[in-house]
């Protein structure tokens, strides 16, 4: 029996991890017996019995969770980049402190087990760790230089991640996540929201707006890749990593103009004629500063595989999620 | 009137920053006051009157030096790398925490004055924050991946640095550090520290150990361009950092071999042969992970200068402190 936490688990992403987890479990693991935690879970979400309700930032919690030795632990528990910009002590009180305290809990355990508890630490890192000027495509060994305070928290814990990992008290890793889409059901916080809107809310027969120039260039991968990268991740030999703990992942490259073009070839130009232009400094102030194009070569070479067109994004949205955000609209 | 801090001032940086300030001022600016906090002053050192002897690491200490809105603030303090890689807890405890809760003070004392408080933070940060495989010359856009606590630590500091900044609460900068040599005095638990003792002791007439290969390559600049690199720092227009304030500095990339051919010299074979090799593995296990040659494109269009040879750097470490060295062993 291989036992899974998912912090941040009543998220988007952490219920299609349940999903697939539930649905195809670990390869080369023993039966997995799952437990979600956040501070809220959809009321038509993954059926996991052990739904814990809760919030990270209150210490002692995250020590009680650590206590529990589970064998993998999913941090995807984060206050998104448009709302850690916006509200600087929540940002950082959110999205590096407790990181900091579970990860001393775990050590903690490692320490009572002597030395035998060294679970597996997935976290959800980003693309927002960057900062320009970019070459045309990134390579694994390019600089963090975060522009927005969702980048410094999410490369901060980065480094902590990778400390308590070379020091052998967790087996952990960190992914940087393209940004996700298409994301089902309601925009959110995240700047980069508007990449899915306007996929998602015309093939919902809604107007969607535009707040940055088509020309606009983005990393994108689906939610199913989302959660395909963090089970492959759970399935790796840390040694693999040979101590660089945070990877870049696969993900397609285009502009807004080609997002919409791809839309009119799955959809049509009606649909496609739903997405209005209404330019918002604000979000391309922190868009601008975003990176385009990375040649992920060691995600790659670890088995990380995603979408190879963002036609194909398009298509996985449809299967997976279209009837269910039609049915919630 | 230009009120100057320097944290760490009693540590040999800090004096050398402290001479340097007291006798060359500051390019540009008033004339200085300068105050030194710190566990401790060598009873030779500086002639300042203002020194303040305690712990960053007390919050409330912290907060009282924020209160006084210095100018100019050069944090030097902290736990050097040997040390922090023995004891996890001491090093984090005192090389990251402190520091966010002093810049957390610093952003206070900016609200509190409307927004016009805003002090240039100089924070010396280290090439430890750097980690393998390396490219043969290391570019200013190259990957941080710190293999050692004390990298990280440094790294993690440089993240808040930027961000604090790029909010507006500081006017910050974190300066990547060489490994200072040649460093008069006694040894420290810095695993760099022997890359000095083989240039110090033999001048000193005594014999010195070496715990690795002579074909070990590593990056140097002398204390006296440490003391520079920090005056220079001062006297940047903040906008000409573009928003990434984690700066390589130039040094002198040269082997063990090239170290000892150099003393050898300047002070002759006798000298030279008082250099005993002897192995630590623990010393060239940190040692091994380390950078070792650096194009730093950006410092240099700054206008940061450093030495131009290892000879060079010999030669500083003759006029400037051997004498004292001798005085005191």
């Amino acid at each position: 029996m291989t036992r899974v936490l998912i912090l941040g688990g009543g998220g988007m992403v952490g219920q299609k991890l349940a999903h697939a987890l539930m649905d195809e479990g670990l390869p080369g693991a023993e039966p997995l017996v799952i437990t979600l935690h956040d501070l809220g879970f959809p009321e038509e979400g993954a059926d996991i019995p052990d739904k814990r309700v809760g919030n990270l930032a209150n210490i002692a919690e995250g020590a009680a969770l650590a206590a529990e030795r589970f064998d993998v632990i999913y941090q995807l528990a984060s206050v998104v980049s448009g709302e850690a910009e916006m509200d600087f002590d929540k940002g950082w009180q959110t999205n590096l402190w407790p990181m900091w305290h579970f990860l001393e809990a775990l050590r903690a355990q490692h320490r009572a087990s002597g030395g035998s508890y060294r679970p597996k630490v997935i976290f959800t890192s980003s693309i927002a760790v960057f900062g320009g000027p970019y070459p045309e495509i990134i390579p694994d060994d390019f600089a963090t230089s975060p522009q927005t305070s969702y980048g410094a928290q999410k490369a901060a814990c980065e480094l902590l991640v990778q400390d308590f990992s070379r020091k052998g008290f967790i087996e952990g890793m960190s992914l940087r996540l393209p940004t996700i889409c298409v994301r089902p059901g309601k925009p959110n916080l995240a700047s980069s929201s508007f990449f899915s809107g306007i996929i998602r809310d015309p093939l919902n027969g809604e107007d969607a707006q535009l707040p940055v120039p088509d020309w606009v260039r983005h990393w994108h991968a689906s939610p199913r890749s989302a959660a395909g990268f963090l089970r492959h991740a759970a399935t790796l030999d840390h040694a693999q990593l040979e101590g660089r703990t945070a990877l870049n992942l696969p993900g397609i490259s285009c502009t807004v103009a080609e997002q919409i073009e791809a839309l009119r070839d799955v959809a049509g130009a009606d649909v496609a004629a739903r997405i209005k232009p209404l330019l918002d400094d604000r979000i391309m102030n922190i868009v601008k500063g975003w990176p385009t194009a990375f040649d992920p070569a060691r995600a790659r070479a670890l088995g990380f595989t995603a979408e190879g067109s963002f036609r194909e994004i398009i298509e996985t949205y449809i299967a997976d999620d279209l009837p269910l955000d039609t049915r919630q609209s």
